[in-house]
């Protein structure tokens, strides 16, 4: 059991993994052509079989070493589905699953520090993003709502059911092709159309920039400060600390000062 | 009246409430499904009117209990007319209003408070737009009234009235097919058209862009400051303030030495 | 002259001014509408004219008080400019000069504080913009020569001569329909197209992004600052100021101590 | 040799190369016109050439002075190259680097301090990027290998093999089109393609955003040190410089009230 601990965390192994990871990516893309799976296809399946028992073999061996530990690891976690969906069955309906067994490729988040610290930082702004996100939400979906009653009947492409409206309004809020797809055909038959769209694009435009400009700048902030807690040991100064230092400083001027009165007294 | 007071303002009605507008949302978005209605479109509707009639007589017990103050809360306003749209005659030339009833979803922003918060700041934030937003508006009139004479009359569709050259001009303002939809197909009737189109976006880009990013970082500042106080229970600390009680520290110093020059003489 | 003179900067002047700018805005937007112009067309067009007039005598009372002084303010310039093309000939090849009466209408830029002040922001930026601006304008030059020479021959509509480059590849800057009207139809003809497009995307886009960020956050510092001393008199504390005056007080403790020393010795 | 450095490093040879590149940058650009060929071709290719050969003259003479420095400074190295452009051979399938003569424009980069300035700021910007670059490349290229099993065979122009299906996620990161030319064709064979791409597109645009803030606050932050720098001669004062220096002063302060305090004992 000790001689497993150490063979899976020497650094040896990791960087063997990786490697593995990297060549993976390689065959899963090569994959892809049909005329190199004419000529090469069955030393690449082989290939790629053998990476995946590896792949197997290793979050085994984790497992066994950390036992319940491993799946507190939240990466650990990761790891361990993007490997498991290559090995459920993949026929019949599930065959799309096929296709995610390239998910394996991001192990390489978890296996090269720097990408795993740029997602820790991207996943750690989503929960800032709550409120906003679900303020959005609610608004494309009340809208979504009357769109279907409002556009359905005579688009029915675009907002035959609350479905396709919600999709629809997607494409709204992200501008794409807004007027010539979407709002000047429903102006043909509903000449007060833009009425709706516009004021849909404007409180979306709008809550949408927030979100974002909200998310960035606090995922900085955060980011800053773990940036001073790393090169200093504590949090940043902050001019309340510096305020605070100020007036104990005075204090004891003050204290000083009385001494001095005292004494010439 | 006081029983009714307790009970409007306890947080199980305000619970209760909340729940029946989520339950609400859900109906309301089952109602834009033919299949549905065909199949339950009758109890869809009871449990549709059971639901208004609460929030009628939640609305009208808030009414009764805080009177004229009533109309003092901007929210409380809020919540009175999306009720009130719900309860507006829907037939013939007013039948849009139907589509408007599930405006009352909306009050799920008065329940929430995480989702008032985000609302009052994204509101906020509007005061500060007032003079960039008159500027944007006086800068597309203008080009309006312009791109109509040049325009109108060899591009009916996008340039042929004011409004329609206000909302082509719109569509520009947002880059959505300026190029391929607008630009292009004028260019091939005036050669020099680019000038005037081209300038537009440029301008308008730029003020739009100074827009969002002023009235963002408005609200951030607001936020952080409003933060602060929440924490601390006052205004954050500023460089003046610290420079201010730097002077005064050493005003007290230059106290102190005064006293000892002189006990010294 | 003096008489004139209180005339001309009489608060009641600039408010009439400005309700004639108003109205003035109103009556060149009803001459957009043909109908309008066929019921009241003789009494718009004199109230046109009298607006005029008034804004032309102003012009000169103003010119006749201040004299050279006139030239020197460059509102006032943009006001004499923007009515002097209103008495230009509309006729002949000269008529497009008639579409630019409307701007008369940007008066209110000059009437209204606080658009000037806005106003007077953004062009405050534009210096700044000086560098990056002339960079993209180089990379746009170069990319359009390249681009006539490679896919003028196959896409005479896109890339005929250096003017029609110049335009596309601007259109690429604002990544409106880049790949459907472009780089697509590009590609089928020269299959590596992708490659000069994509470079230049990533080049213009990152380069783009740098200007905007970079002059608005120049013009919230320059306004932070400006609303500082407006509010203090003096520019914001620096945290150099802080320093100094920190040094300064260290300094002065200094000299207390060794006075007390001395007097102890 | 002596001679020819100072001939070399003189103000007014550079401002001669300068005048030279600029011409160059007009004759480059009357050379995709037809027309002026025509009419022209034979003196402007003279031009062209002349204005060749000094450059050549001039960065063989600043290698003869600098010898292997010359290699050392970036900039040097890009003169250089740009100036081989012009002198490899242009026949046959090398034609294309015909239209990459035109690159020598671009020397005005070296030429003009201020865009040096600028692109050194862009350039300097790239290495925090690689992180996020890297992830982004990462997520395409998986979703890219995804989509080329699942929408090759339906959509074969724009999942067709790997590099297509790269190119038009690339176009799905820039949001232009999307919908109408690749998500809505997609939904009408599989209709729940848009899970595939709204989450694409989600974190893409999410990642990319954050990629730009991320670059050009670094960007302002480096450039608003080195403007300290420059004005002061030292990095900018820290808030954490503060504390010290606050935290010295008080050890003064106590060391003072001690001695106060043994001096009155």
């Amino acid at each position: 059991m000790d001689a497993l601990k150490r063979l899976v965390e020497h650094p040896v192994t990791e960087r063997a993994i990786l490697a593995l990871v990297v060549i993976n990516a390689v065959t899963l893309g090569l994959e892809t052509s049909p005329s190199v799976m004419a000529a090469y296809g069955g030393p690449l399946r082989v290939l790629d079989q053998a990476i995946l028992a590896v792949f197997v073999a290793e979050i085994a061996a984790r497992l066994a070493v950390r036992r319940l530990a491993f799946f507190r690891d939240p990466w650990s976690v990761f790891d361990f589905l993007i490997v498991a969906i290559a090995l459920l069955p993949a026929t019949g309906p599930l065959q799309v699953l096929r296709a995610l067994r390239v998910l394996r490729v991001f192990r390489l988040i978890t296996l090269a520090p720097s990408l795993k610290r740029v997602v820790g930082a991207l996943i750690g702004a989503l929960p800032g993003m709550g409120s906003i996100v679900l303020l959005l939400s609610l608004v494309i979906y009340v809208f979504a709502v009357m769109a279907t009653h409002l556009y359905g009947p005579s688009m029915p492409d675009k907002f035959g059911s609350l479905g396709i409206s919600i999709y629809t309004l997607f494409q709204l809020v992200t501008l794409d092709g807004w007027s010539g797809e979407i709002v000047r055909p429903a102006m043909e038959m509903h000449p007060y159309a833009w009425i709706f769209f516009i004021t849909f694009i404007l409180v979306t435009s709008f809550t949408v920039f927030n979100l974002f400009i909200g998310v960035v700048v606090n995922a900085m902030q955060a980011e800053h400060e773990a940036e001073q807690i790393e090169k200093t040991g504590r949090p940043p100064v902050s001019l309340d600390d510096l305020m605070q230092e100020l007036k104990r400083l005075r204090g004891e001027v003050a204290a000083l000062k009385g001494a001095a009165a005292e004494r010439s007294a």
